[in-house]
């Protein structure tokens, strides 16, 4: 073992301080936010009817490389971090692969993801604001948990819009947001404008990403002290959640670990773009020569075949345009999709990196993808989320590569979460029900068309 | 802080190397188990049909102190501990008390609880042994998934007799068991004489742990190269589950954290059991004064109104006869009681060291377990188990008790595992739909009746 122990836990002591704003390191800088009424770059008094003020100030930051973590919310960090980097001896010894492999685990919090990172961010900066109550929408019911145990924490009331198929297929998921204080909502609802339009004009829908977000977002603006929180997409998310690629790089450097190859599954972008973060920065300087893979479906393909096009982040075409790869708001994966990662959209960071050739993006199936996940499982002993089983099923590909050419590579791929709630998919594919779906270029083409006509 | 942090990891280096035999501190030693059909001290070869041949080595170990953990099993532990010893400091402000509560949560692996020390013990043994598939009994599922889980990294098959109305209603249990590669038979079933017996008599029946625990036993007598494998209860179960004292204690010797109390849940024992072994063992030796508060639900009270005496581990009257505190192994909880702790019976290390007064217990309604349980998940983040949560009330009760007189007690409490698979039981508190259930002197008297006359 070399003196690397199985797990690595950094000390409370070696936490971060600092989140890596890799915006103040990107030589050009993603294209801005429009308002969409004027299609003007959007102003900071935009933003805030609908977004806590210090999340937009760092959302148009572009100067500071380090943002300093405020004391409140370190607080909450030190409960629930560090996660551990994990060299995967097992997986290897499985694979037979001379490439070294670790992830970095982010679900080892009960909300059994990394996006806890920015729930207690986005919380903690609501609650000093005097923010009393915070919405947001959630599909696969991770960002929603995340963001009701940071509002029990933080004692802020919270409305969730949760997808109506989610909402129906995992009510466990609405029970664990239930019990730390949450309101769930299953989207479409007739409690909103957006929500009865969309009933009105598909009765039987059973709810998008997209669609959820218009009604908390609508919410969020006719509540009084009340504001909207995304889970992914956004510059200030991609911020916060940085902290794994800290922890992670931190982890690195102490141990004299040096990746060839960092690896993570790409839904809005957040875990990717996180774990990613200062390895990148590292990159875009010249200091290093990292291969990033980011993963997506093959159902939900926005990076490999989405539009590089500005677009609305939800269905109702409320939100600000956002310059990113996307398959248009009206796309919808097919319900046979079993894990998360279906926003149509990206983050713009990611999406620029994309665009500029910082890295590249693979899509898998999803029966490759649980194939992946059940042989980790039963022999790393933890049972990965549907997302994160995407970025594992690349690490394996890349760790079986080494195995034919004999190199012995150093592989980091991010973990994101478990699979607890995630069961019915297994279940599916334990039983060898589970099918793939790769949706023809007539289907996005329908999604496409829903890209608004913006010319700049 | 001073010095100490939030959560304490011992490093890979500190992890305890050997286990704690409490039987060889102890001042007199529990009666010894009974050969059911002569009623004479079973010998070890009464039991290696039954057991591993090293497992029953360590049912009859009164000598050793410590002893070593087997280097093929280390590589186990290291996947999946240290666990963390925790300071609730967020649980202290919201009580309020001057007390200091900390507790060891043994939730962080996939399969939720301590179990996993056990299962993994016991199959590496197995697998040493040359045994190819071990049967075992499951309730509320967790050792089910614990010992599904080490059956895969040991790839050594697994037959689970899970309690028929926890199949049923934990069907993400059983997909979790299967996906780690576990054969699951909701119990009781046909497979078996006793099986079929039972079903003959109480058609309608949902099942018991003591009528799996009799499945499980016939079928790994009966099948080839097979041996039966039981998660708590016996002496070696608890001996491996030491290791969470260990790791315990060397983390309060690190850091100069002198407890007052030691609370832990008791079903069968194992988990608090381990948790107090080497704390116990200096206690028996005159070395320190530990309160020891073991927590029972008041609808299965085996200790607190129990009987001390001889009688078998299962509904079949199969197993040898153990000298402990029951309620009969025709006793069965009223079904709604939520959590586990079902069992009938005790350990009978833990039933001598409680007849000879070394500790204490107490045992509370299901209502009071979900109020902390929920007080806790929203202040501490940790979503706990039912089981765990038994100990929690009492942690809080004491904390309060401390605010009262003011009173700097230490605490530490056992948080055995998490309750993700817990949520129908979190759905009926949230709903206002639970109900607490204390059986009466008749409905014990029923069981009683079940004892066996045994007088030695």
């Amino acid at each position: 073992m070399a003196g690397i122990p199985y797990k690595i836990y950094l000390s409370e002591k070696e936490l971060p301080r600092h989140w890596y704003n890799l915006k103040a390191v990107m030589k050009e800088l993603p294209p801005p936010m429009l308002n969409p009424a004027t299609l003007k770059p959007c102003t900071k008094e935009d933003l805030t009817p609908i977004f806590c003020e210090k999340l937009v100030e760092q959302e148009f930051n572009t100067t500071d490389r380090y943002i300093e973590i405020p004391e409140g919310l370190m607080n909450f960090y030190r409960m629930i971090r560090p996660s551990p980097l994990i060299r995967a001896y097992n997986l290897e010894r499985e694979l037979n692969t001379p490439a070294e492999i670790y992830y970095k685990f982010e679900g080892t919090n009960t909300s059994g993801s990394h996006k806890l990172n920015s729930a207690a961010a986005q919380v903690y900066y609501a609650k000093e604001q005097g923010i009393t109550t915070v919405t947001t929408e959630t599909g696969a019911g991770q960002w929603g948990t995340a963001l009701a145990m940071a509002c029990a924490y933080y004692k802020v009331n919270l409305i969730v819009y949760m997808v109506k198929v989610s909402a129906e297929q995992k009510p466990y998921r609405k029970a664990v947001i239930e019990t730390y204080g949450g309101k769930v909502v299953p989207s479409p609802s007739d409690t909103t404008e957006v929500g009865r339009k969309i009933l009105a004009e598909n009765p039987g829908t059973t709810g998008s990403l997209g669609c959820a977000i218009s009604e908390a977002v609508e919410t969020a603006v006719k509540t009084e002290n009340c504001r909207y929180v995304l889970g992914s997409v956004l510059d200030h998310v991609l911020l916060h959640q940085s902290i794994i690629g800290l922890e992670t790089k931190t982890a690195c450097d102490k141990y004299g670990i040096e990746p060839d190859i960092i690896i993570g599954c790409v839904g809005g972008g957040s875990n990717f773009g996180g774990l990613i973060a200062p390895f990148m920065g590292e990159k875009i300087e010249g200091k290093n020569n990292i291969r990033f893979i980011g993963v997506e479906p093959a159902s939900c393909p926005s990076f490999t075949r989405g539009r590089y096009a500005y677009d609305f982040g939800d269905t109702g075409k409320t939100t600000p345009l956002l310059k990113m790869y996307t398959l248009g708001s009206g796309f919808i994966p097919s319900p046979n999709h079993a894990g998360g990662l279906r926003y149509h959209g990206m983050s713009p960071i990611l999406s620029k990196l994309y665009h500029d050739g910082y890295f590249e993006v693979r899509s898998v199936e999803q029966t490759k993808v649980f194939e992946a996940a059940v042989m980790f499982a039963r022999c790393e002993g933890i049972l990965p989320a549907p997302e994160s089983s995407h970025a594992l099923r690349v690490a394996i590909d890349e760790a079986i590569k080494c195995k034919e050419t004999g190199e012995k590579k150093t592989i980091i791929f991010g973990l994101s979460g478990t699979g607890y709630f995630d069961m019915t998919a297994y279940m599916s594919y334990n039983a060898g029900a589970m099918t793939d779906y790769i949706p023809t270029d007539e289907d996005l083409e329908k999604g496409f068309a829903t890209i608004p006509k913006v010319d700049l």
